[in-house]
């Protein structure tokens, strides 16, 4: 039975095993920095389908499938999909795994999906309740920027502060094995506000939840910033990450040293021109499982806390003079 | 630990109780047949708050509020809360649970939310990943139409087919105890998609889901429908209630004189002019946390199967020309 520490962490107990895992990416970000550790890249930005959020679903078949295909296990054999992800009604999750008949446990986290995702089936498989079980989620650039913000064709500038939503997806076989990296612990998190309005710049929206869940760990388990390989956020940016060291700071932890952001490694910020860095559900999704999971199966990184941040807001909260709250889950991913 | 049986079926193993339930309502909801059985009925539409969405967010935060105090229990000694809702980023928990401050772990299902957020926080307290969970949705009659059909203004002719959307939240605290309704068992259903294309007949898209989980449900557990006091549904309304019955016959289970609907409990179909019945992630829940609890509780019922189903579409899928798939979790709840 998974033990709980402190006040908000799970330690598991039997070592949910990551088993494999896919990222598919688009253009953009196969052009970047981690583009030789996708599974696949796509050119096409609509993947052969007729519309922006087909291929956004098309994004999470293929993940889940190419993840499947590498566990060899057919759809039967997985008890339960966690899905999620930011298109109304989680229509890129919902369209991308009809056809795959598992389970499907649907979840809302925002761009903290992944981490939600893989914490509820790790839990599920060191609980018993699933012998294996599949996360993904996904974003996609085009569908993103019709939905929460303008058409495309207006070509609009877009503010310093603002995140380029990645075209990706990322989907991880959680079940049991006798080696590889294991959800060691898992701490989910509190929505927080600190009254950030500004919908250009989610970072700042987002570090302030990032803050309250890695301080709750750090308290929970009584560790260090220092004590792992590395700390890495979803997509707060090079605005957001700034923001959680002085929040950080504040708690009496310095992870300057030890962190790193997914929105951050996936592009190449001023060269791909992408402002404060990457984003979307897709982000930390596509660099967790394709190039923090290949550094982890080489044993370049062996102990990581992966924590994806979450803006809870919509376009109707937004134009109704709501702030935009925060969540942040994270997930300690080992070797061993 | 909970013993799975057949392919789809969970067994609970520590009786997970559902320790207290509250549901609040809307004027139509409280002038219905259950009227008596909701905790409180809100006469004013917008609740105080001045926006539909904003009012939403109220009747979540009111139920949980209700069902924590019924418990005597401070928010802090709940390790989790599952919540979820169809308002686009399900932004109705969000903001509706924000001030609570209890881990958040935001939940989709459309309207199965209801069973699929008390699945979870009952494998939750089953498993001992928490001593406490809530789970908790909602939906509003205006903030439903504006977003997935007309403006109200706009006073458009409702098909026959159609369902009304409840106006209602219900919330449930699961935890331990010594007596009280618990759930039993859980089966997690897979998306279903006979190609309904109408978004004015939910009941018929949702009607297959319904199927295919009830049929494994009876197939997994050796069981029939005679054998549980009550078989009851979310809001497949009339249309899909009679398109159940046909389905499962295929099946070999009769279910006619074991089954009801929440979308036909809720309203006098006739005198209250819903059409097809009741809908929404609220219509379930408060049905579910106002009247069965209280049957349940005062032992007039025993062992029911309660099954909330989904629509898994957006507007955008909608006008893409995509069907509607649903899902179906059922969640069966004993006295003992």
């Amino acid at each position: 039975m998974a033990k709980r520490i402190g006040r908000d962490t799970l330690l598991t107990e039997h070592k949910p095993r990551i088993l494999h895992t896919a990222a598919v990416v688009g253009q953009k970000e196969g052009g970047g920095p981690l583009g030789a550790y996708f599974d696949m890249v796509y050119h096409d930005t609509l993947l052969g389908q007729d519309s922006w959020e087909k291929a956004e679903s098309t994004l999470q078949t293929e993940a889940v499938k190419k993840a499947l295909k590498k566990a060899e296990l057919p759809p039967e054999e997985v008890q339960y999909i966690f899905a999620g992800d930011l298109l109304n009604q989680c229509t890129g999750a919902v369209f991308g795994l009809r056809s795959l008949e598992i389970p499907f446990l649907g979840q809302y986290g925002a761009c903290s999906t992944m981490a939600q995702t893989l914490a509820m089936a790790s839990l599920f498989v060191d609980s018993g309740l699933a012998e294996r079980a599949v996360a993904v989620t996904s974003s996609h650039f085009c569908s993103a920027e019709r939905q929460f913000r303008f058409p495309l064709e207006y070509g609009s500038l877009r503010a310093p502060t603002s995140q380029w939503t990645v075209t990706g997806a990322g989907a991880a076989v959680v079940g049991h094995g006798y080696s590889g990296p294991y959800v060691a612990a898992v701490t989910a998190g509190r929505i927080t506000d600190l009254g950030i309005t500004d919908s250009n710049n989610m970072g700042a929206a987002m570090a302030p939840a990032a803050a309250a869940t890695l301080t709750s760990y750090f308290n929970d388990t009584g560790t260090h910033p220092d004590q792992y390989d590395l700390i890495v956020t979803g997509d707060l940016g090079s605005v957001g990450s700034t923001l959680l060291y002085d929040l950080m700071d504040r708690e009496g932890y310095d992870i300057r040293e030890a962190h790193t952001d997914c929105g951050l490694l996936i592009f190449d910020r001023l060269r791909q021109k992408v402002n404060a860095g990457g984003s979307g559900c897709g982000c930390s999704a596509s660099v967790l499982c394709g190039y923090l999971m290949h550094c982890l199966r080489k044993g370049e990184l062996n102990d990581i806390l992966f924590m994806a941040t979450g803006a809870l807001m919509s376009t109707t909260s937004s134009q109704q003079g709501e702030s935009i709250p925060g969540v942040a889950h994270l997930v300690r991913i080992c070797n061993g």
